[in-house]
């Protein structure tokens, strides 16, 4: 397990104001949830079913899947990603880079044989499973819904492995739950936690055919996802089924608040198709940054340096309110032209 | 992962007034918890420490411990026994039976060679592990800690694994953490769902020394405990640190009812030094009795059947107030000495 992922606002004992840290939207209304929560709180008091076939049976009627056993609910993203690395153990996995380090971590912690990879048009050749953001983590790009389909047809032999995390954040199409369990080489990782924007409870699952459904569904223990976790996400899947991320909206603000970087010759956006994106400094690092903005502006982003494929330079940013946006981008034109960033009180670790 | 653990309480549309099935306590007030919880819901918009290091450092003062790095939370016991089973993978591991049956079941996962064993005094000799349930699950009896001390000192070679799971609810002495983590080959399980009765939020610890540590949490994924039950975790160990079931008043009503069953020569009470305990059927299957009493009382018992190392006779109870203790024993008498057991309505399966 790396340290330093994003949203690490326990480590400031400096007030956050603008947290940009987080790919978690934090525009939702969620009283009705912590009504119900309130409401539900005695469930505590009794063990979660060992596999949470009643959320499944919801998951696959939301998607219109043929059986809930082509569902497997899971104790955040993160438990699918690693029940997937055990699964298929000692395997060989190529990873899209740059990517959310918890792919190759898994992979290592099971022993595969990593083979990193850039153009997902280009993934090596001689490899058991294919590994991909979709979008993309940290980049935010989006793999086409017909280049995945022609993939998945011209490499029946590879089990291929996309997570949606962020499917709810981006307008280009992707591969539907419907679509992946008819294939025998796909599995789609899916997160709660991105949707409904509830990371602190852990919840999330796979979607794919029964057959590799089975084999991964031998390798999980009971009782993974939490009685809180299980009853939130009912809540959320009967009462505010249409519950999505305003994402025309933050897609729209993505592009005013790149139009304001644009002109700071000192840094690039990166091409993106969701509500994050990626930037590259052309001077300093993306760690003093960090320290800068958390320490002199109350303002939290995400050091991306840590994610394989990526260095020092790199930070990511996930879109928040217009005026969050401008105070960002006013303090990241502060920092890059002036010299404010060379004082010592700046550039000291946290 | 087997079906029919306890507590499956779900799987009844029959109302269940007396749950003696599951060995979790419910004897506390846990309104200040509730409240506690209520205020704290915003917790689940931020994702949780990846570890949860600031509980680690409660635990480790709670336990006079050295360093916190003596402790690894875990979301409930079962993922510090799959943790270890992941770590040791391949080994061969001796279970002291009748056992839990997710030591046995996270040792095949993680293709360990398994061997039973009966007297935890007579552990096999080629062995690399040797889990102990102590007290034990489902028979309720402990392995004294002079005798426990001994075995650790005379098998250095070996990893003991004792699940403490049940620590609080006897009045034998056994091993501390704090004994524990200066030895070199124990790892002790603790479950915070036993000891403060909230087996939904999915919270336990493992102790041991840094060296083992270091192995297993390099099997650990992030974020595996959510935010809510680090919140509850951390509540109850500041500011109820006594909290302790009634153990002394427990065990005196489990001798109690061992006396009103004692009578029955239809069934026998095996030894226990906990507040539940195991009971053999001379008559019928734990199955039909578990049926019999969910639909016809009201009262959900544990069909021990699917413990390794015991078969459809047994049953586990643990015990509950006088006046329910006593209806069981009323239903018992009624089902054992009447033929109303050989109803084809009471033998059907839920």
């Amino acid at each position: 397990m790396i340290e330093g992922h994003g949203d690490d606002l326990y480590l400031y004992s400096h007030p956050i104001v603008s947290n940009f840290s987080s790919n978690v939207y934090n525009g939702y209304d969620h009283s009705g949830l912590f009504r119900h929560l309130k409401n539900r709180l005695s469930t505590i008091h009794s063990y979660p079913e060992p596999a949470p076939r009643t959320l499944e049976r919801l998951i696959a009627r939301k998607h219109s899947l043929g059986s809930p056993a082509q569902v497997c609910v899971t104790n955040g993203a993160t438990e699918g990603i690693y029940l997937i690395a055990q699964t298929f153990r000692e395997k060989t996995s190529a990873i899209r880079m740059p990517a959310f380090s918890e792919y190759a971590d898994a992979c290592r912690m099971h022993n595969h044989r990593i083979k990193p990879f850039f153009n997902p048009d280009e993934a090596p050749k001689e490899t058991d499973l294919i590994w991909i953001g979709n979008p993309n983590n940290p980049t935010g790009e989006v793999y086409d819904r017909e280049r995945v389909r022609q993939a998945l047809r011209e490499r029946p032999e590879c089990l291929f492995v996309f997570d949606h995390s962020y499917e709810h954040f981006t307008r280009r199409p992707l591969l539907s739950p419907e679509e992946a369990v008819q294939c025998s080489n796909v599995i789609l990782i899916h997160s709660m936690t991105k949707q409904y924007a509830i990371p602190g409870l852990r919840i999330g699952y796979l979607t794919a055919c029964e057959t590799l459904m089975k084999k991964i569904r031998a390798c999980k223990m009971p009782w993974s996802v939490n009685a809180l976790a299980i009853e939130a996400a009912r809540y959320l899947l009967e009462n505010e089924p249409d519950s999505l991320p305003d994402t025309d909206k933050l897609l729209e603000e993505r592009e005013r608040f790149v139009g304001l970087l644009n002109g700071m010759t000192e840094l690039q956006c990166l091409p993106t198709d969701t509500h994050y994106l990626l930037i590259r400094l052309h001077k300093g690092t993306a760690s003093e940054l960090k320290n800068y903005l958390a320490k002199n502006r109350g303002i939290l982003i995400r050091d991306a340096s840590n994610f394989e494929g990526l260095d020092e330079r790199f930070f990511r940013i996930a879109i928040q309110t217009p005026p969050e946006n401008d105070r960002l981008a006013e303090a990241l034109q502060a920092w890059l032209y002036t010299d404010i960033s060379f004082t010592p009180h700046c550039t000291s670790a946290p």
